[in-house]
């Protein structure tokens, strides 16, 4: 049995697979932030999950948010999670499995891949969530570059004029569509303000407008940004922002067209066709997570 | 004994490879443009390189601008070439040599690779001639994509009121900085208007001034499109415009430098250190193209 477990702001998902890979367990509690909290809940969630079994499992794989180290086992920067520095697998050593940590995105790709698109050669799980990053993945293998950060497309500028990003540039795509920049520029008090931006701007409010115009015109670039770039098959979109389903799905297709429209060489690539948006609660994180851990490509 | 060609808009070049890899034989020769200029053209070479061997050579790879067909054998609108529709394994069939076909910057990155950064894990050869693309190497191996279209960035939009381009968009980045472009833009008649742009610039000229700051911009934009899709190691930088040498690489330093000065992110990247400017007349594409022919990908 393998575990694996995605650590996110609000809660924790997990899953046990079979040897066959198959989901025979799903667990979700709430986040406590932390490193103690962190700690107690990852425990508490592999008791869980490998429950009344006498075996212990044989590996167990976490995504979180942050920077993760290159030897998998320690995360930095993980803000929400109120984690500065962690050494999670020495944090872990009392369970006695093997523990790979990897960043949530990265994780979430491997899951969509294997759940979606266990066929194509290369696909990119865009995340689009309070910020906006891909995980890539190229022959069933994750792509994570020479310090990790392949797949941080939300930190291209697009427009060298355009609203200041957290990061210290200037219209970067997460200020185009990352759910924190956009609920900021929108300023509402509502607890859904991307519903209302959308609502508004179907209601013909002029900035409602211009803001779902630039979530569309952030969304597409990223997609073209990573078909041009390694000519994905797929451009599977997922995070807190994709709750907007298809109102969201038609903006984006509405902008990729009109790229395609422009341009005949746009128009040859079919990015449309490319994209879908992933269907919510599909544990998809754990999922990648559970398969990080036996991955060969690690150490 | 393994062939490898790079047919240019001007010039063949090509190289016969030991069983070791080792180049022991070079050719260059001007092209003729057209379908019986090119298979008499590449025919020759073939003749030239197997020279007096009594075995025939073992496999031949061809780069070529121009898209290139799934199975490697045929190529499609080589405009400089007047080609628009070529079954160059088919046309070359009389050697009795296994043929293998790959666009001309592709081709070059493999031999990039080899030949200069052969312990990365990935690397992005950046090809700045009258177009721009680049050519990407994972794990040794040539990233293609669905389309074979990985790495065709210069048609990435950085400024949606910019310039058009000719491939129906504004502000793409080979409007900055494609050798094409930029001349038509200069307007100048001389030989050399790249030179002469920089040179205007260095004397103060306003628009020669901003034409190279574009350039600037359209490159160092290309690297921070490479490292943070894909965290390449290296950007080599080659191609026409390369010859402007440590002028060109004196303000795409700057712009990244300006890049990493804004953000903390951008300066953990270390942009500056992964860009190199490759050695003029390498050889490097007919070395590529020779590899190609023994890659097990293909097929």
């Amino acid at each position: 049995m393998r575990l694996g477990l995605d650590i996110g702001g609000t809660k924790i998902e997990g899953v046990a697979l079979n040897g066959q890979g198959e989901v025979i367990r799903r667990l979700r509690q709430p986040t406590v932030p932390g490193a103690d909290g962190v700690i107690t809940g990852i425990n508490d969630a592999v008791a869980q999950l490998t429950g009344d079994r006498q075996e212990p499992a044989a590996s167990l794989g976490i995504g979180i948010p942050g920077q993760i180290d290159a030897t998998g086992g320690r995360v930095r920067h993980a803000v929400n999670l109120q984690l500065e520095d962690l050494d999670l697998r020495e944090a872990l050593a009392p369970l006695g499995i093997p523990v790979r940590v990897e960043n949530d995105v990265k994780a979430a790709a491997l899951g969509a891949y294997t759940a979606h698109t266990p066929q194509a050669e290369s696909m990119a799980y865009l995340n689009i969530g309070t910020g906006v990053a891909a995980g890539i993945v190229i022959d069933g293998k994750l792509l994570r570059g020479q310090e990790g950060v392949a797949g941080e497309i939300g930190h291209f500028s697009i427009d060298q004029q355009g609203t200041p990003c957290a990061c210290g540039q200037r219209g970067c795509i997460e200020t185009f569509t990352g759910g924190g920049a956009v609920s900021r520029a929108w300023g509402g008090t509502g607890q859904l303000p991307l519903a209302e931006i959308f609502e508004a701007a179907e209601a013909g409010e002029p900035r409602a407008f211009e803001l779902r115009e630039g979530m569309g015109r952030g969304i597409s670039a990223a997609v073209q940004l990573l078909v041009l770039s390694m000519d994905v098959s797929a451009v599977l979109l997922g995070g807190g922002v994709t709750a907007l389903g298809s109102r969201l799905e038609e903006t984006v297709h509405r902008h990729l067209e009109r790229m395609a429209a422009d341009s005949p060489f746009i128009r040859s690539l079919n990015l449309t066709e490319r994209v879908d948006i992933l269907p919510a609660g599909t544990f998809l994180a754990p999922l990648g997570a559970a398969q990080i851990a036996e991955e060969s490509s690690w150490n």
